[in-house]
């Protein structure tokens, strides 16, 4: 059934879903997985080769996803072990940074849309340093090694009239950084995932991908430098959920198997821009972007 | 199948899943439809017998259900055509107001919450006058007749610690309203149905009910006075989209039917407290809490 | 000159604008003064008699102040140590709370209206309790002794056509609490005072005080329980400034004193409805909501 | 009193200020006034040389500044006819828009803080149109000749750790627009200009002019387009008010004008920061943010 499209920006569930569909170990992609803390586990996909990314669906590159029940809890104390955990993966993916780097962290995503506000709430969270750094230099903040980080939040294209890439490349080019952050909401198949999973990836934004689709590409190769993107699954498309079940279904009902494309067709199609949430997504997306921004800021820290 | 919980706040859409149960015509309700405007659809249902009440799931009384695909679009001259054709329908529902009366609003549900604010939200843009009434009387709007007019968003429980039948009873018995106006945001079974119907019941708001399930009832039995409630379907349960593809699906294979009951459960779990939504919920809250504020404030209106 | 009225919340100012007019001591009103941890100042006034009341243009009580620079700052673990000051000052204030007892929290003032919405803010960040122990009892806890905590935010008059006052006689006749605590914004004389003092009274809200003046008073005679109100200044009348400035130019000039008075009232008149303001208040209300709400859950808890 | 350093952003008030300190008629400045509608008064400044560009404290060219009490107030049909008078006056500045263009309209400032947040809220409601022609040309709006509208909110440069500059100069690189609006919150001298008077300018934006002072200059010069500034007064600094007042007084009392000099000094330090606004600003910011953006939808609408 390799029909199935992978609605999902977690290469996590893409894996899952080859394997689910009796691929069992995909060539060209290579698991792993560990936990750390408590109840904090962590599974790396590396997509090695171009046949992997295409069955896959999913550029070739590296995948960090931590997975944790406690991030949809309130717990100050654990978020903040888990922002620590989250900035040693941060700091795995990213280039050497030993030496001082110029780093832009771009928040997509529209603000006003709560699912969606993931990327400009962490951005709004950040410790910014370049303009300080610029006018007084490093005795502002009294260290001795500090990155110069810079922000951005671009909007979407129904409120801009442009491709966030066409802004991102005009700032990058005005800047010249040496790095570019991208956080964004993501989309799940599993409503398991939906706030309990962070991704980061070296591959960048690609078209299509997201919760809102609202940009282009934003690549190391679209712009010139790496770029690093991190992200939490805040929706899943409502028909996912209906794929799932029937799908599931399916598997314990062989028969009937071939019933059921038509059938989810017809189904999907009411279901269109419909997405599943929780209901306190609102407080969830404060404390979610809280924890992102720590993470942040712990990786960039030359102190630390 | 009457096994099948009716997961709605419709009295529509409780019809509709009895009517689709084979039970056809249901003694002890009465139908009546028909369309106003464009495209706006109006349905009344009357549940007159308890038996009827009980098999319904909804108390006794009157269901007026206005239904418009224009509510989920932005035409600003509609959404006021639809506004007045609202009043009418508020009005039919209304006890006598011929005389000057005292009318309390109370807007239910989360401020925080998107998909839960339609009542704090709609309230909030009300014509309040009661304080102006009884400092400087009617010559403060230069008018001859005028209802007083006041309201109140008492907030969740959660966040108060108080059951928001406590908070609207004690400013009931303080301030002596003639009538309660009530809006809450609504769940509905179908996702046709989000974001356009509304739905005027004299029956009050019942335990258990809505979307937050935020308080006791608000009825005419407990509060001494008339309670009309106004609501719009803001999200579908999760479970329900797939419970409703699962037995669109049995009345096709009449055969599985038996073991799609078991297999329900086990998918509706890990949904609980999972919403489905559509993406710009946000804007269409807003835009639907104004609409419904309009129809209210032209109800309420002596003059018109 | 006893016809300078005093437009400020504070009884400390109130009792400086005497001293400063040559009164020296009051007499009726009980001074006390300490620093507690690096540069918190507390205040203690107590008015005694009816005649420094009047005087004072302050109903008989105790005020407690506490200042600090230190406010108006982020330290977040300095805002923890004044929470904890705060609460020690609460405590002292409020009556015997060595058994269980039931408090509500009111949270005055316009939630849409930054400088007034210390009130809502703060309210909104309470551990609330209520609900919980009526439901499930103190095991919900794991606690042998807990307050019943619960709050409300009634709004404004303008918005709701209620007094404050109605609302909160209402609610607390249908849920007998044994204390009332009322959060509000106040107005301040000297801008030195904005965002950096807090003050506690047993005296509760009286008519026409406060930032909005939104309600009729608060008080012991009319509630008949305790009433100790919480607020901190969040604006200053913009006429103050001019007025403080030329009251002190006069201190220096005396001969052209007289001609003053009217020049002020003149300059008054375009003041009206103008407050100072810091640039930044969206944050610092956001920041001195949470230290008060901090305060609150800790002089509330048994435990601690 | 030339030393009388003129703490404003609106060409008006430098022109008053010079005639008030007895310049009368100032070389190389052209004044024209006229009134439109029932209270609407439009001023035009021409300052023609480098000479009046100096001594008036702002840059050679055209400033239209709209003043109306209506501004203020709330009339949804009036507020329209003044979006309509600004439209005229806007497209009086603009460069010739006979044929199509591209522009691009900047939203200056912090939308976190109210009185900040005017460029931010305006732009938030523009008609953007760049995205659709680019995808689906004119056939998507039905329309024979339609300019390519775009928008960006850029943020503060402490938030953004980049000057708002850079970040514009990237887009227009990027994005080559033919025109660029740029919309700001301004600070006046004189609090009865506050939300009452909208300035249109197209001599850009300058550094150290504005609220926020947020940003380097947005010029002609320095981006290689037309730059077309809107503003309107928010706040009014808080030192400005006292001076004035001490200014007034000392016009009528000569003698003791030496010693108001150092004794302005010492009570401007404390209001440092400090700014002067209405208690309603959050509503008067919405409300103004609409009427400017219907009034820019209006000067860029072709068909119109």
């Amino acid at each position: 059934m390799e029909q199935y499209e992978i609605r999902t920006d977690l290469a996590l569930e893409a894996t899952e879903t080859m394997q689910c569909h009796g691929s069992g170990e995909i060539r060209g992609v290579e698991l792993e997985e560990y936990d750390v803390l408590e109840d904090v586990h962590i599974t790396k996909v590396k997509i090695v080769t171009k046949n992997a990314a295409k069955i896959m669906g999913k550029p070739v590159g590296t995948y960090i996803t931590l997975e944790s029940p406690a991030l949809e809890e309130w717990d100050e104390d654990y978020h903040r072990d888990i922002s620590e955990e989250l900035a040693h993966c941060i700091r795995e993916i990213m280039p050497d940074m030993q030496e001082e780097k110029s780093v832009l962290v771009i928040g997509l995503g529209n603000r006003d849309v709560t699912a969606d506000s993931l990327g400009p709430s962490t951005v709004d969270q950040l410790f910014i340093t370049r303009h300080m750094l610029k006018e007084y230099g490093k005795k502002a903040y009294n260290v001795e090694h500090m990155h110069e980080i810079s922000s951005l939040i671009p909007g979407v294209m129904a409120k801009t009239g442009m491709e966030t890439a066409e802004i991102v490349k005009g700032v990058v080019t005005e800047t010249h950084p040496d790095l570019l952050l991208v956080i964004d909401a993501l989309a799940a198949k599993n409503v398991k995932r939906l706030y309990r999973a962070i991704q980061i990836t070296d591959t960048g934004i690609h078209p299509g991908s997201g919760v809102g689709n609202h940009r282009n590409g934003l690549t190391n190769a679209s712009l010139g430098i790496p770029v690093i993107a991190i992200g939490i699954p805040m929706v899943v498309n409502a028909s996912t959920i209906v794929d799932c079940a029937l799908e599931r279904l399916a598997g314990k009902n062989q028969k009937f198997c071939d019933s059921l494309e038509y059938f989810r067709n017809s189904e999907d199609t009411q279901l269109h821009n419909m997405y599943v949430t929780a209901k306190n997504i609102d407080e969830t997306t404060k404390r979610l972007s809280y924890t992102l921004s720590e993470a942040i800021n712990i990786a960039l820290d030359m102190e630390d």
